[in-house]
């Protein structure tokens, strides 16, 4: 409810702000908003090793292997949300983590396709402005986990770019 | 995807077609969309028998008793949803018995409040006429579970009257 309160003080288009809402699957969103499939644009796709602050926002071990992602999702060529992910590799359930460690699909598909049972946990909601990503239109920054199993299976930071694309 | 091909078929209001296509909580939207507190109105709230069809329905044995209940979901008086619930009870998680079985509280706000990890399985959506509730607009009706601990925690029948009180 504080976070909705949030949601309420910044002047967002109704679909952004529904989408950064949502506890459930943003890709599925924005497919049923747009009418169309989204595409993933991989820009990075690598192993890390837990720093400190990693490891303390993942509840693991420092020096535990994390899978690190960044994925922008796009739909007919037109950018909507880039998503950067934190996702511990040793407590992964085995039935997800082939396709959690490959680039090209969107989390929500993954967790649809294994019937996984889940919740997400939304951390913060911001306004940021000043982020290169998308050409210096301010973005609204949300972080979440989605827990399963009473651990941490992913922690995601969403960037939404706040302009006119979310006029469907 | 195939129910995501069903929804583009009808002409529906944007945020109508994102509540009735989210795999997350539909209170959690209308709040957002609405920058508003739902309301739960209850029409009716009991404990009856499983009769087969239930039973089958909800994966149980006939005969076992099964909380029914009727909301409408509406905000500034305005009704956008009328959820219809049948719950096991024999099944039904200790932690949250006493407020799914209480009629005033909407069902994604228990989930969130109880922190349960869950998913949604979507069975159907149709659009149906001639449905008295709505005053005779047509209604977006959809079906869907509540999947916790591998079992039914909630079988689900939402109505959404198709009009212009989505365009927010």
């Amino acid at each position: 409810v504080e976070l909705l309160d949030k949601l309420k003080q910044f002047d967002l288009p109704t679909t952004l702000r529904i989408c950064a809402g949502t506890d459930g699957s943003v890709t599925y969103l924005l497919e049923v908003m747009t009418h169309n499939k989204v595409e993933v644009i991989t820009r990075c796709q690598k192993v890390i090793t837990a720093t400190d602050t990693i490891a303390k926002m993942l509840m693991i071990m420092p020096g535990e292997p994390v899978n690190h992602r960044e994925v922008m999702l796009q739909v007919q060529g037109i950018p909507y949300v880039l998503a950067c992910s934190l996702a511990p590799v040793s407590t992964m359930p085995q039935c997800i983590k082939d396709d959690l460690m490959q680039a090209d699909i969107p989390i929500g598909r993954i967790l649809r396709e294994h019937k996984l049972e889940i919740r997400r946990d939304i951390l913060n909601i911001e306004i940021k402005s000043g982020e290169k990503i998308f050409n210096d239109i301010p973005v609204l920054s949300r972080e979440y986990v989605i827990i399963h199993d009473e651990k941490i299976l992913i922690w995601i930071n969403e960037l939404f770019p706040v302009d006119d694309r979310w006029d469907v």
